[in-house]
């Protein structure tokens, strides 16, 4: 099971796994740092030393969690690819899983590192469809844009203002934003 | 020095004063709830029982302080209404203390309560400057049209994404807003 990186790799997976077996098993209020070593097979105390505090470590996997898996679809126009990658975001985002995940990610991240991150993979497949965009020779808007008029609505309404979230939400913020 | 509202009301006022002192005298990690509540004049327990932990307690102090003191500026005209009261939003929430308190706010509040009433003092400035906007004969967007454009691209920066917020990006996302 080794990956590269070493004994602070398999650390981090093991650990990660744990959290995530034990979330599901005896739910996130019961979770414990002396619970996680356990399970993961490391001493508490190595916890402690690489992530300070359970929030910390529940921000660190909520990051990985929101890490998408693939790369946005190409459906052969700007329109359709942000229309889709909107879409799917507001979906992933806005369940209670991923509320659940945004916040953790937030709450245990003082310097903003793991928010960073959260807002990086968003940039990143905005570019990757912005770029695509481009050499099909689309006029395209730039990334801080498109983060602005799409991407920082749908998180305002999950953090602070109790709307319904929905696909023809996503579509209007699109379509607001490439007319 | 009683106020309306009779004991309930009294103990928050001692309580929030209390955190606020203490908070500039030994700042935010040295907050305990014995050490607020010696100040404030109350017993621990009665703290406890209103607020359960330190982490809800400060989300309140935080969206007290996150309230307006005054309503917008009256400029005579809604793009100078609308930008003078963005580019005040930005500098107070974009501050260090600001930031701070908009931690504190989404922190303590599971229930996402806190949160809700940030965004209400956004929207009530908003719905000001829109219905004199409406009563001059102006052509004006809605509420919600002006949080997605203004307010989500602030808070969202301001949370996930390190950038700088000034004045200039405050009057930028008004005009885009009200092309």
């Amino acid at each position: 099971m080794a990956r590269p990186g070493g004994r602070s790799a398999r650390v981090q997976q093991a650990v990660h796994a744990a959290v995530r077996e034990l979330d599901t098993e005896v739910g996130r209020s019961a979770l414990t740092i002396p619970l996680i070593a356990a399970r993961a097979g490391v001493t508490p105390s190595t916890i402690y030393r690489r992530w300070g505090d359970i929030q910390e470590l529940l921000s660190d996997v909520a990051v990985e969690h929101l890490r998408p898996d693939t790369g946005p679809e190409d459906l052969g126009d700007l329109t359709s690819d942000m229309r889709a990658w909107a879409e799917q975001f507001v979906e992933e985002m806005a369940s209670e899983v991923g509320r659940a995940y945004i916040r953790d990610a937030l709450l245990g991240d003082p310097e903003s590192n793991n928010a960073s991150q959260c807002s990086a993979y968003a940039a990143d497949a905005i570019d990757v469809i912005l770029g695509r965009a481009g050499a099909r020779g689309e006029t395209a808007p730039d990334v801080e844009t498109v983060l602005d008029a799409v991407v920082a609505p749908i998180m305002y309404r999950i953090l602070f203002r109790p709307s319904p979230l929905d696909a023809a939400y996503a579509r209007r913020l699109v379509d607001g934003c490439l007319k």
